[in-house]
């Protein structure tokens, strides 16, 4: 995208050492489009892997950092300073970092949920920015041409007065107990870094957000039924939510880490009184959308359609030729970018913001107060 | 089927004049595998049209009645009577016919919901049934054969502890107001013709059905959410349900008729401690089994498996070849056809039978109960 | 179908016995609309058989002959003899009886081929049926609702000119060497009994008819590739053909016994200068509709479309409640009894013919010819 | 991937100016897994054309070339100069910079087909690459994870003795006639800049290439039949080839770009007498598996399956989550990168190279000459 004659950002990283995922992510997502230069990091709070990750990714040594807040210090010093930050520690670590680069007058991208709790997510919105740095929250899956498309679609009326929302997000990986030398679950089953809410905070809170960037609908209120299937887990792993919009339209999300044979079934389906869409990540080049009495449409990536496309699809080859999560990914960063840059007007609104973040938090306590009270309706705004 | 020399059972029909969907399905169920001759009929309860009706069916014309009373009572009579009746009126009229019937030695086959009270379905379970007469509730997609696999695949541990049921039957076809001159609208969203129940009672109570008959595990408690979204309709077009099964085991059901570009997407989709299995009526030759860490398994209807068929199947042509709808209603006519005839022992625990009936109401009932008590979970037990 | 108050039709079956395959298809589509009554056979040549075969099916004793000849002799001097007879024996066993039925004047059903040799096919041509008895060629699958649309369609000028036909049936039944042991096998790999084609004549001709069907296009020549790959067998297991047709368009037709992971894979698809559609078996409730540079459409069956429907497309049940091979099959037996019955001329000309049969035996002698000439192009109007 | 320490490639690139696709594509393929940095490039003959491509690619002025022979020389002069080149230009416009690059001892990285004659492409074996420069042939679709896993598996004997290979590329763009302000049609169907194939050097090669990499079986003999539906285009449109492999398997062929409704439906079906394997490019994350007599398995990319993983498949990120054309383009470039870097070994015989090339032209130069001799056997060996 950003072969537009425009410099490449100077890009950091809190988190994200050798052996983690997320932050490889990350990385690759800033890579694809040309937009960012990765220059210096914190990747990691044990000296020799923060060393030995910053060696492998090409950083200068004096750029490479053990902590997050001599990094801001250091970089905000350097004339090359990191422009941006990105940050990929386990929910806990969000608050910390994030805190210290906006305050340094760094942007900072920053992994979902935007904290472990609430009380953090709040505090996150009473920072003041320095030099109006800005906050990207990676729901990445908002950057999929077509969930642009559907919110298009959704916003022009093609679907008439939304009803009925559909959104789910199986997986399996849980289904069995997991030791500790499992690093990606150990702090994901682990109250004390992930906060209070397991498969709903890790996955629960991305079909949310995906519901609600598609429908632009307020959520009232939830009514949740959490478990933890896998005995000795202490958070939960399988979520049950039903789920009131403002205007009357209702909806169910179900979110799951034990259900065996489904690997990221994140899937939306939003129907409204005269058009319903249909949408899965697994096979996300793809998207039904029936018009009441018609036949169903296919619509594929960038291919034919009645409606107008998303300006903002990013649609980068042929329909037909498959793009996936990394590129869904690299659209938010790149996009990103034009805002800080300072011409991206059109993308301000679709990119993930603190607020949504604070939404994220809400809507994870609400759920997480409603499953205990025996799955009372808990409204959004009460939390 | 049964093309093993026994002779064809003598049937007779209560409903299903001239345009009615479901009488014609089950007249259809009842020749395919050739264990039935319709021979006497009630099909309307205007003279003109069940003549007209009965005429076209190839009755004699002093078998078409029009009233199922006189009809009970003549058959009975006759050395060349009906030895079973199929009921396929509205549900608030399957009572009176069941009585009727059973009350004088014939058996009797009753489309679902059992009844359109659960007074009334509890009433129906007091009748004494002459001459051990028995009852068949058609909850028809319990005859395909994938869903009797299925419940093999349960029964045999395969997938460990059931842990998440995720049920769903969405349609589209009530998606705007309908006038009276829809018969098959008018009656199901008319309180007095279907009970308390809209779309639950017409497509909630089979994808409820369908999920026990799988998993054979008990229902403790339902936390619903019914509405009414289209403007003036007495009854629910979309239902939103948690489940609690005793043991553990949580799930959703979902069921809609205003979910545009569905037709009748019933799905179920149940996972363990060690499998899960994913099944879909409008393709209904195939179903996912995946043993934890595996790869995905198709099963196909009658196709290789390593594990052992099930013996009630049914299966009549290869696999490749589709088989539908009606050969699953077929099978569940032919096998209580085997019931009838005193040689399908081996069936009999697989028909849906009139506990399944009442507890269907049950559902229904605690549904409409907790939906009006702000979801609160409602025991099944408890209505 | 049937349900218009017209009387059975009085059926005989010749092959058919106990634990063959496509007699008892034939049976259930006799049944499913409830068009036929049947009531005599010559099920097998060997008397215990043909007799317990007719005994299961409750044929009246008189009524269970052990050869064709005297059945057809004695059927027609009945005054309740029968008025059609279908014929489901090996393919050297087809031009015999559908002689001697059509020339007592009764109706013959015929499974294909229509027969083992191209000279057989010519013969029957011949035949002068008496009083006007007609015959049908089972080619079931053209009875698919959607099938009869996809003709429609093309009729319609919805595609525009046809340029590409891709026609496919994969199976992998044969894929290793089988016994005698194996009833249905044996006979298809046997020269002797199948002509000189194996798996062409067995589902090739099928692939080919539908493509005719649909399109109505006329074949000029074939360039074949033909091969038996399981070593000792005698009949190919495997066929390549590259195809023109009049007018210009081209097509591959493939079909293989040996294609592991395949069952019954019939697969259409045709592309014209305006539109195209897809088209498979094994979900045949759904088609692909593009018009070009518009998002392609998924067709069901019965259900939503902006073109008329065809007539005849015989829909049952509502679309998303799938139908399929059997009710395929029932479609071309129910059409053929409102033929008989002087009613159907609507679908007379829809109905598999002899000219089908004889031209399905065109296309099975050029290919092996044309795969005897190193796959020389090869006209039909030459062989 | 190259997250281990590498200094980034310098890498330049010839074509590619602002609106081209393919140069694009590349592009992104050398961004995304970090291994390239492109610091140079003759982007157009167009002085303007290149001058502002370059700025937009954020090149030096200096290194913004107009002449491929300019910048091999210039650039083999810097100590700072590009190690390897990207050949993004028409079919006709290889040769010249491929050999210029090669004898300047800069490594090359060539679009498909390798040129726009045979002649070309024998001549280009004939050059003396400086310093052991080495050449890249994008054939794309053999970086997809899915592909390196069916080499593998067809490696292992899992599928045994390969017996039917059918592959396919079907797209529908060219349906219409194009003007020359269709910059991608113009050349890919003119003769001049495209060489003798048109649909059938633009995707029928890949489609090739796909099945011969992934059964590793040599081709004996084509026999084809080419045709131009569109009125007045010079080169075909649609390819229909029969393939013989050596060993006695068989093959099909279809490349389309005329099949409307089809984008880019790259599909592999290769069977064996104990297994069979089909994937699809349009959902490249899974690939069917089936060993004769059990059930089909879903194989996802990276994720379970019973046979070990390709070591060179390079998946980036969980099952489930999809990766696309784009990160199949990446580890082509990343391979060859490690190849350049001296630490590739494992990946140089998977890469496609100059014999692939050579060989791609063959298959394209038979299949014309084929087609032109009335779809005559004819083999590669002999052109």
């Amino acid at each position: 995208m950003a072969e537009n004659g425009a410099k490449r950002i100077r890009l950091g990283m809190v988190g994200g050492g050798t052996g983690a995922f997320i932050g490889y992510v990350h990385r690759i997502a800033a890579r694809l489009d040309g937009d960012y230069d990765l220059v210096a990091g914190a990747l990691s709070s044990r000296p020799e892997v923060a060393l030995e990750s910053g060696k492998n990714l090409g950083l200068a040594e004096d750029r490479i950092y053990t902590s997050y807040e001599e990094m801001a210090k250091a970089e905000a010093a350097r004339p090359d300073g990191i422009e941006a930050v990105s940050i990929v520690t386990p929910n806990h670590m969000h608050y910390g970092p994030a805190k210290a680069f906006l305050e340094a007058g760094i942007h900072v991208i920053c992994d979902k949920p935007i904290t472990a709790t609430l009380e953090d997510a709040r505090k996150l919105t009473e920072i003041k920015p320095k030099n109006g740095a800005k906050f990207l929250l990676t729901h990445n899956y908002t950057g999929y041409p077509l969930i642009r498309q559907a919110r298009e679609l959704v916003a022009s009326g093609a679907l008439g007065k939304i009803r009925v929302i559909q959104v789910e997000y199986p997986q399996d990986w849980l289904t069995e107990a997991t030791g500790d030398d499992n690093k990606q679950a150990a702090w994901r089953t682990d109250p004390a870094r992930s906060g209070a809410g397991g498969c709903i905070g890790d996955i629960g809170t991305h079909a949310y957000n995906l519901a609600r960037f598609v429908t632009n609908l307020k959520t009232e209120a939830v009514s949740a039924d959490l478990t933890a299937f896998v005995p000795g887990r202490q958070l939960d792993d399988n979520v049950h939510i039903m789920l009131r919009f403002e205007g009357g339209a209702k909806g169910m999300l179900w979110a799951s880490q034990v259900a065996v044979g489904c690997e990221n079934g994140l899937q939306l389906r939003v129907y409204g009184d005269k058009g319903g869409i249909e949408w899965r990540q697994d096979n996300p080049n793809y998207m039904w959308f029936t018009e009441f009495g018609k036949p169903k449409q296919l619509l594929t990536r960038g291919g034919s359609i009645s409606v107008p496309p998303a300006a903002s699809m990013n649609v980068r080859i042929p329909s037909g030729h498959p793009e996936g999560y990394l590129e869904a990914f690299a659209t938010i960063y790149s996009q990103f970018a034009a805002v800080i840059r300072g011409d991206g007007a059109e993308f301000e609104s679709l990119l993930p913001s603190m607020a949504d973040g604070v939404e994220g938090m809400q809507f994870i306590v609400a759920s997480v107060q409603s499953s205990q009270n025996d799955s009372k309706w808990t409204k959004l705004s009460d939390v």
